[in-house]
């Protein structure tokens, strides 16, 4: 396994592989891997002859008050589980060489990405998709794979390739969780363990909410009352962004359920922001 | 030489030219071609296996009262200047084919991009770079060439590549004029006899500024002066949109001539807007 740190030499050794006709997967992540990101590494494993993941907490993605000073970092256990899944590079850039002082040059995605996340973390998906492009144009994958938890992340950059034509297949990998069901995110690390107890109820109200429509219940006023009812009692947040329902492709809020309809939440547990989802039916 | 007008036939057969290692030289252009044109694909087939020319008319750049509707097209003429100089492949693309209905991601930059034209035209540089991103990735091309009227283009350009990564390299051409001096350009096709006579006058004035310059003149308010004096008794426009001298990597204004400095000028002359510039030293 290469650890690469350089955008050059990740860019030059990408446009060889592909000379080659070697396919490249791409897996992205902020580090601090957990088995969400090692699933995404077997279905990229599975699509191409070389995987690459990157590591790199993007500063430009962070609002002012998040957490990017304290986002949790473990290079060697990022590189021991990356070695033992077969990843075949891992790209570390270091933030200078990626951004220089005089960037100036961002990719924004102006419908997607208004809603949901979009709504309480203002120039984020445009850190996102800034990251993003840059990073497909120095690593050059044939398939590039994200996961399912940031659903809003995988649609807006869905478009992105659509709309700025990248030659970039997108894979969206099933959301990995927690035996209890907790969707894994390097953020669970901060939780306090009576955070950690209740967080597991995000899941469940979801669950109930899916449950729900199972019965027949297709008003999304009321699956969203249901989650909001167990989230409030169970889960105890600090603060509840939003509970929503809304049309998979469109991201456009939906009162009844007919297409494939994300059910999507975000909540406060301490201080800890944590995002959950399911797709019905 | 090639016609392709589907936006995937062109990146599918711009992948494989690649996986071939032949080297693709690109000129993007909105047709109409002219002398100014083709000395950009002379200097793509010098640097390149393979000269993609594109032909693309991109409403995206246009602002709502700007001639997007009239301006002028010829493909006869365009394919058979192509064919003569040696062009591979002519893309022609639709704008369905090029922009979906829900188009939502667009490329931007927020320096250099708000001065000279940016400031009389907005959201122009975005519509240019989105369709130069889509473009460099339907194209895939090693090297792109762009023509040195449209200066503050060019740069953002080079900015974008830079910031975004791309692995292209970007030449910038120089200004082609007519025997008299006036910088080739489609619009030119626009101008009355007796307006085509008057603009020849912007380059005499820039002319002038560089003599003043060769003379010692450093002080930009003083060349500006002197190219405004000429320009409004011997071009007579309609509008000075701006007479501006600023540093040509920063695109920021300077008093004192120090580094090097691009010297430009954008008036309307009738209803036609022409653009013109110098570099000095």
């Amino acid at each position: 396994m290469k650890i690469i740190s350089m955008v050059s030499a990740m860019q030059s050794l990408a446009i060889q592989t592909r000379q080659k006709c070697r396919c490249i997967g791409f897996v992205p992540t902020m580090g601090f891997l957990h088995e969400g990101h090692m699933s995404l590494v077997r279905i990229a494993r599975n699509k191409s002859d070389i995987v690459v993941l990157s590591s790199f907490v993007n500063p430009v993605q962070f609002g002012p008050n998040e957490d990017f000073d304290k986002y949790p970092r473990d290079e060697t256990k990022d590189d021991m589980l990356c070695e033992r899944e077969g990843v075949d590079i891992v790209f570390r850039p270091s933030a200078d060489d990626i951004y220089t002082n005089d960037h100036s040059v961002y990719v924004e995605e102006e419908k997607l990405s208004t809603g949901l996340c979009g709504k309480f973390r203002p120039g984020h998906f445009q850190g996102v998709l800034t990251i993003v492009a840059k990073l497909f144009n120095i690593v050059q994958p044939h398939v590039a794979v994200f996961g399912g938890k940031d659903a809003q992340q995988a649609r807006v950059i869905e478009q992105m390739v659509r709309d700025l034509n990248f030659p970039v297949e997108i894979i969206i990998g099933p959301i990995i969780r927690e035996p209890d069901g907790l969707a894994m995110s390097s953020r669970n690390t901060y939780l306090s363990q009576d955070e950690r107890k209740r967080a597991v109820n995000i899941y469940v109200s979801l669950c109930h909410a899916r449950r729900l429509y199972e019965q027949g219940v297709r008003n999304t006023s009321v699956l969203r009352g249901k989650i909001r009812e167990i989230i409030e009692t169970d889960v105890q947040p600090s603060e509840i962004e939003y509970i929503e329902a809304v049309d998979y492709t469109t991201l456009q809020p939906v009162t009844i359920v007919q297409n494939i309809t994300l059910v999507a939440v975000a909540v406060k547990v301490g201080r800890t922001r944590l995002i959950d989802n399911i797709l019905i039916p």
